[in-house]
């Protein structure tokens, strides 16, 4: 992994509120280049709401350029509807990665804890605090949903195939 | 609703496989314009299938121009990870609407069944069979998705608000 550059691109979707980090991978560094949060209102219509989440992190990869991406498979402590709701947001972001050729990660929550915090039982407040040190960040990311897309994209820089 | 005239897509959205259908709503009067299903392969990577859903929907936006789009709300009955995979196509597909200011209708299975059928209870073949009687077509629509997409227009046919 010692030679490796690369932006690697972290999702945490939700229909609410969709988190997305960016993370620069130099070699075993890692340093954070932008983080933020789509948020869309319960009141519009849901095609709007999607066509939001899908434009935003259009227009983040647009900036970013980055070539892959970390994102969190399904939590199955949810319920069907949040499951549902959860699968359409995540379903508008991923089709913004295809349109760019963004290869895809996904990691369960104790894959994510385990290479964030190094241990896969970790607790959520213990994640961003990693995540903050890690990406050697002055504050810890917020919303949560940033620091949890960042989380994602530590991942995926410790997993993805080295080969590119 | 004796004057109204306008174009209406109907989508049965699935990871595998998503049913699409195009109604066109003449005053009383309903006709198919065309029906179609996008198929999507398990092994490919799964932003690819995503996208794959989205950029077809979006040619059919394109070819046929509906303002206006019904589709079923999730099935209940389906498990979660069903639930999921079902969402993200879902989301996939809306996205295409979003970006062509085609408004949605959600409707339930109960809704679309009393819609087409005239029985909130009515079974999957009794649906198949009233989507080809309504739309005077020779055969019933092929996939099953087709038909599902076809009963979820006609839904929105009978259901949305005619002030256009």
């Amino acid at each position: 992994m010692a030679c490796i550059t690369r932006t690697i691109l972290g999702i945490d979707p939700g229909l609410a509120n969709t988190g997305w980090g960016l993370v620069k991978q130099d070699g075993y560094k890692l340093s954070c280049l932008a983080y933020g949060c789509v948020s869309t209102k319960a009141e519009d219509p849901l095609e709007q709401r999607l066509g939001k989440i899908h434009a935003q992190i259009d227009a983040v990869i647009q900036r970013f350029e980055p070539t892959c991406c970390g994102i969190e498979t399904v939590w199955f402590g949810q319920n069907i509807t949040a499951a549902f709701a959860t699968g359409q947001a995540r379903g508008a972001a991923l089709v913004a990665c295809a349109q760019h050729g963004v290869q895809v990660g996904e990691y369960s929550p104790k894959q994510i804890k385990l290479a964030v915090v190094g241990a896969g039982s970790a607790e959520k407040d213990q994640v961003q605090y990693m995540v903050r040190q890690l990406l050697d960040l002055p504050d810890t990311p917020k919303p949560d949903h940033a620091a949890d897309a960042l989380a994602a994209a530590i991942c995926f820089a410790t997993h993805a195939d080295v080969a590119e």
